[in-house]
């Protein structure tokens, strides 16, 4: 295994996505996208508002890193001293530059919109601007904005809204490879798992697209379904629609949920892990985890029997489902404690390990896709 | 095991429902009852509308025969031909016999709300009775409806629609006992069987309720959730609200929804499994089935394989989770079938089988309860 240095002062997931990766990783063929997905309208401007910390600016930093070519700017009110380091544009200014939707890039306090933004949001959507926000308020619910929407003929795009009409699974095994990113725990790095693999098969002429199951990934992606706001009834049947039939060749890296030892979450987890039909997994852990993230009631399994269990639900769909690879959040251990810990892993369950933020991850690519 | 003969011409899941038993099985004890779940006003007025086929009426059918003492009347139209044997009563006759809610009993084509209907709803609302319906069309969709209820004060109930603000769940193990119905697919007596079991059980002087997770289920308790239409993280936070902690040696019976085994619904199931966290579990199968209705691509797990999945995703929540009978639906076999059957069934698990239309539930009861 290639080992890399940890870059300096990263040390936690968030922390992470402030990388430099600047290659587009959705999707390569937008009209292959169901009806059924959210669709958003590129590229973007980066809303950061009034913030001052970029641990709240997590989305823009995000966009910016993972979906870079998909930004051309950022807006900043007086006081913002988050600096994405993009081209200072205004809302008209953006639309001239052809941009297609102002995307809301922070989370203030309590997840609201903020009654200071409610003019620059009108402004974005008199030039012609979607507008695209991920916190719990609606859109909708700026005074005006809904309106001045439905005139200016631009769309107002909740993204932990789920798409009206979801069809329910149908479990009919459709075409293409896909790989799903699944998890011992919640909040481990499978999103950045999904997303660093996509762009590293991208980048060895693999044809692979990531496909999101969470409001940020949506972003990146420029298009999916949050998954977690759908009727109980639809999960599997949105999770087909996310990742939808494909080129016998093409592979489509999927965003993963929760987790299936999670006694919170486990649902959404199943009904993904079925209508994925994923043919590859990449189990998420990290190695210093010992009980579930906020949940010291609750341990967490070993690699062996996370493996056993993703693997035999998987087979309900996808017969040939197998785990190929392990993807370890090494980021509190130095370098040799980590390489330990991605050896063992390798041993535990015969197949590559590696931390997409440290380590190469051709032999596990080459393991997926064999 | 004590057989009892099939009563002539019930066969399917649906005729069953025409039984004769009127012990009422909902909660005992409603100020136990979560702030999150549905609550229906007691006694129903049942209303059957133009109807002139029986199965069509499984609604009014069910809740006759499980919540007999919850129904006071029934108010037909002219052309109904369905008679449930209940007192005729209008709106007004029925709110001073103490009548609390108008409930829709029957499915019209599309499951909407017709527009004879109207004047019948309205009706009811000012003579003060809530209007419970578990039809597709919003009641609030009736012309005028909405205000009239809101000036008389009384509520219009989608029993589709759940609660608004469910908790997420908590996975802290609580007081009381639990045993869910569960099943190798959907479709085989789950709900029955849940209901049979509380019966049978509070006659045996067991402290038990019933407790519902579809609609059906909902208007027979007086209370619960439809589990299918709550938002994805909210699936085990809600099992646990239908079924909140209790005395300890209480039992709720709870209905079951969906199975592990089916590519479409399986992640509501798991997210019950988790919420419940049942001590007893009831494996409800049928033995003439092969593959999942409507499934044809996937076959039937066997009981064994059903019931190791189950018991292993159950520890997850309570490690104490074990099967303790088999529910059958034996309806499409003779007694002599029915019964290898059952005995099969009994040396596959080593625990007491039964069907809750042809024989005794004891033996099943006391291995749920020891």
């Amino acid at each position: 295994m290639t080992a890399v240095e940890l870059p300096k002062g990263l040390t936690t997931m968030e922390q992470r996505m402030d990388g430099q990766n600047t290659q587009p990783i959705g999707q390569a063929a937008p009209s292959r996208d169901s009806a059924h997905t959210v669709v958003l309208r590129r590229p973007y401007l980066l809303f950061l508002g009034e913030e001052t910390l970029a641990l709240k600016a997590k989305t823009a930093y995000g966009l910016r890193d993972w979906a870079g070519d998909s930004c051309i700017g950022q807006l900043r009110m007086p006081g913002c001293s988050v600096d994405l380091g993009l081209p200072e544009l205004d809302p008209s200014a953006a639309a001239k530059a052809g941009a297609g939707s102002l995307v809301i890039g922070v989370t203030p306090p309590g997840g609201r919109i903020q009654a200071s933004w409610e003019t620059l949001l009108h402004r974005a959507v008199d030039a012609g601007l979607d507008i695209v926000s991920g916190l719990h308020t609606p859109l909708a619910s700026v005074p005006g904005l809904a309106d001045a929407a439905a005139r200016r003929g631009v769309a107002l795009v909740d993204v932990r809204r789920p798409p009206a009409e979801l069809p329910r699974a149908t479990g009919q095994r459709r075409s293409g490879q896909r790989v799903l990113a699944v998890g011992t725990d919640c909040a481990l790095g499978k999103k950045y798992t999904a997303l660093a693999l996509a762009q590293a098969m991208r980048a060895q002429g693999i044809d692979a697209d990531f496909r999101a199951t969470g409001q940020t990934g949506v972003m990146i992606a420029g298009g999916g379904i949050a998954l977690d706001a759908v009727v109980a009834d639809f999960i599997a049947g949105a999770a087909e629609c996310i990742a939808p039939a494909a080129d016998p060749q093409h592979w489509d890296v999927i965003e993963g949920q929760g987790s299936l030892f999670h006694p919170a979450y486990a649902g959404v987890t199943l009904g993904l892990l079925h209508g994925a039909q994923p043919d590859a997994l990449v189990l998420c852990h990290d190695p210093l985890r010992t009980h579930l993230i906020s949940w010291p009631d609750y341990p967490l399994p070993s690699l062996s029997e996370a493996a056993e269990l993703y693997v035999r639900m998987a087979r309900l769909t996808n017969p040939g489902a197998r785990v190929a690879a392990v993807s370890l959040n090494t980021a509190a251990l130095d370098q040799a404690a980590a390489l330990a810990a991605l050896e063992r892993a390798e041993q535990e369950l015969g197949v590559p390990a590696f931390d997409p933020m440290r380590t190469s991850m051709q032999r596990a690519i080459a393991e997926i896709v064999r």
